[in-house]
């Protein structure tokens, strides 16, 4: 099987050629365009890796799952639902349009920058400081990884082009939503975007989801309702305005990252980590995109 | 678990009071808020049935779940996907400002009202009346009942009052996504519309697509990807701009309608038909939700 | 001065190569776009013709002034702002989004497409048949000329492709704003826009604006409050989505056509009907703009 | 004639109680909502003033004409209209929404909120000291008052609860629009929009438009197209949402500020320097309005 499953990225390194690295960050249009990594994180301990598996990419959007785990895990659902909607969106990840015509002035989920930024203002912690520390901790202990850190220079590139994330936070402030200061807020979110981890470390977090709240190391972190909503989240939104698509074509909640990061659940079976720095027009690794097709399609992984 | 079903039917039917019943269309106006209904059928060939599980009522925007399901057997992905996207949203099912503002003047995904108007002109048949026989024909079918009918009342209703749904397929006709004239395929949604039923044909219409295509009766009518896609869509897309939270708070692929109607789908075990004229703000069932919540809960029915 | 003007015409007809006929109504697409004509009236009695003054042109929107003007005498203030705004806007002419999103789902001003079906159902008279001839006989009388008539062709082919202005219609009966039945009506409001004219007639029209109601035979037909409302709003909707650059640059009341006509008024001072069928992106005369321009700086008719 | 205005002023006094002071600044809700305030100053120049006429209140969107006219001075007009368009709208002063779906990102006019803020950054100088220095070193020059100055408590109330400015100039800045460092260009639009003036300031200004570009002292700060096409874009975009009908209703080119201020051009002839700080629902004076409605039916002073 592991065979087979080397033969599936293998096949689908080619489309790596046929995206694009994000551009509007400056460190991340750095990025190797070529790369192709997977790695699946069984919910039986077994793991595979495969192609670029142990090279690091920041976790972008990504890291947008562990913020809102952590927003879930520090507050009770009405008082986050005040705040926050689920809903999924045809708009884009950085749309503005909602928070104005929407009679709530809500983010319309957590997976869009607006929604983000909310969820980590939910996160318990006195400063943004204690809130970043708050989720970086659990991705830490999730994962197993005390190592993972933040990459300065794509930090400092994040911050020094985040004025359409500061648009929404301080409309998002002057509506009332956003309760904390901006900017030292989103210097935590600029952060939390730009930490590192490679492969291993999304499926270990996916893998975290698949068994509904459970370490690899046994450790339980968070309730099956929480871990169910999540991925139902991700389901409906993960995906950007690709969502819809990607259920339809894939079928496994999932989150990806303009870093090129996708993470999957397979419920029950296994978590999966992708690295694909090369980006369809929604922002999601294409090739990576391709290569879950292929996976779900050969071990019947869609939850539907 | 029969009499622990009854219990939880009985402890919901107070949510009936909560809710209103449809009163854009006058005939639907009349129906008995109080109603709550429920049948299972399972994929092993149990049925269950419970309450109001015998009244009929027309489905509504769950009869969209018949019409993209045709759309999808009688055309390639490709060619019907020229012609219609499958994004969620959190627009209302019968917005027409993104067929105005999205570049590609595609409607968002085939369980609003513009996307089952676009998919019904998509079925096979070489004049509406084809394609609503088309429909009704699966319909009776895959649910082997031959005397799944039109309520005339009903669809005078509908078409008398139906000027918003004109509105929605003139502005397609214009941008050219619809092809065929207007008012001859509208009389043929309507009357599709008003197809009447109990929650046996629904839940035997959600039976078929837990089993992936094949019917009580062993019959196979559409395959183990083309159903999958329908549930991807009824999970993202089917439950109006409540879908997201319907995903997180009960996670099964469903479908309602303004009728009172919910078709739920737990993968490979059973469907679901559900019956609740009384209506939430969203437009579904307001106990039909609640209902579905707790047998979710009971019998661990999500799929995330 | 005569031989100014002409010469200005002159200079500005290189212009007509650098717009397009609206192609969107097929016979309209059959405009001969070389074409540059230009009448002035005065107040005075004085009138001065020039280049291709007498080709004979359909209103287009143009009509929208007699049709406002028609629902200005017919109705009091009140009742008529109870169905329409006088709100300019940077949309499209014939944009739906708003009658979605605006709160009180009233068009935004009588010059966009919504707003000019409005007014014309506001129109005394039992049948849109009446309403029709209503405006038509206003028009004839106001400028004197009985032979004024519907270009059948273009009708037709109105009528044929007139699919956006169904919907905007269907889409304000569903929500109230329209209460006569939407097919008659848009056959009225259709043959009204082609009622054929030339520059001459377009002139009188607007001369009869300039002076504050009363016709060249010295008849009053509508009061000073009411020509200055119509002036007004012109000012601020009247070029489409160019108003706004249109009344910096030229500064006088204007209402332009996709026949390429422009009926422009100088208070006080005179009438102008200018005929140019190549547009520019917003749907106005392209040359006709340039030799407003013009006169206007060599004749000071700025209002501003 | 004075007696008759002062009759007018007493008679629309009782309008303000029909108001109410803007409350989203704190310092602007301590006004006294009672207040009405009046100075014609002719371009003959006799100057009569009534009522409240010496209370000093800060210009808010008032300045807007000092800044667009500034922007305009020290500007070619195809590089100022690279950053900016004088397109009327129906959208709020504040609103977001154009600044994403229009395609060229450019704000809709210099009289809402986003508009103001780039003409500012197009105004002279190095820093936005230097470009808040231009603007009220203008201010000072034409209205011949000297000792106009920013009010410093209503200042750092603007500052403190500026977000939604914050949102909409980074929202600019991430596209490009604005080009300068967002906090010290919004400090200096705080301070003009904080500058204290009287009726005969308001006055003053409009009576310099109406002379077009000629000061009571007679020297010439502006030429006349330039102050016509500030003249145009108030008449089509000063008064908010509420443009359109200030145009039927009184006919001059005016700006309002949410201060209470009006200042009204009737060209050739007055400037109208206006105070009455209780709002209508659109952000302008109610009483305001409603006393220049008057006197515009009173002195013929409509344009159109």
């Amino acid at each position: 099987m592991g065979a087979d499953i080397a033969a599936i990225v293998q096949k689908n390194a080619r489309f790596t050629a046929k995206g694009q690295v994000a551009s509007y960050i400056p460190e991340l249009a750095k990025q190797d365009p070529s790369l192709l990594g997977l790695c699946l994180m069984h919910t039986d301990g077994r793991t595979q890796c495969f192609g670029d598996f142990d090279k690091k990419f920041t976790m972008q959007s990504v890291v947008k799952v562990a913020v809102f785990l952590s927003a879930l895990l520090d507050n009770s659902l009405p008082s986050l639902f005040r705040k926050i909607n689920i809903s999924p969106t045809a708009d884009g990840f950085n749309s503005i349009v909602s928070l104005e015509t929407k009679s709530d002035k809500k983010p319309l989920n957590p997976f869009i920058n607006s929604g983000a930024i909310v969820s980590l203002s939910m996160v318990a912690g006195g400063t943004p400081q204690d809130k970043f520390e708050r989720v970086l901790g659990l991705l830490q202990r999730i994962t197993g990884n005390p190592t993972l850190e933040v990459n300065e220079a794509v930090y400092r590139s994040e911050r020094a082009t985040g004025d359409r994330n500061r648009a929404l936070a301080y409309y998002m402030k002057s509506t009332g939503i956003l309760e904390c200061p901006v900017e030292p807020l989103l210097d935590a979110y600029f952060r939390l975007c730009s930490v590192e981890a490679d492969c291993r470390d999304i499926a270990s977090l996916a893998c975290f989801l698949a068994r509904n709240g459970v370490t690899a190391a046994g450790e339980t972190l968070a309730g099956r309702d929480t871990c169910r909503l999540v991925k139902a989240v991700m389901s409906t939104c993960g995906m950007y305005d690709g969502s819809g698509d990607f259920a339809a074509l894939v079928g496994i909640p999932a989150k990806s990252g303009v870093g090129g990061g996708i993470l999957g659940v397979v419920p029950g079976r296994c978590g999966v980590g992708v690295l694909g720095p090369a980006l369809d027009e929604h922002g999601n690794s294409l090739a990576g995109v391709m290569l879950l097709h292929d996976l779900s399609e050969a071990f019947d992984w869609s939850i539907y």
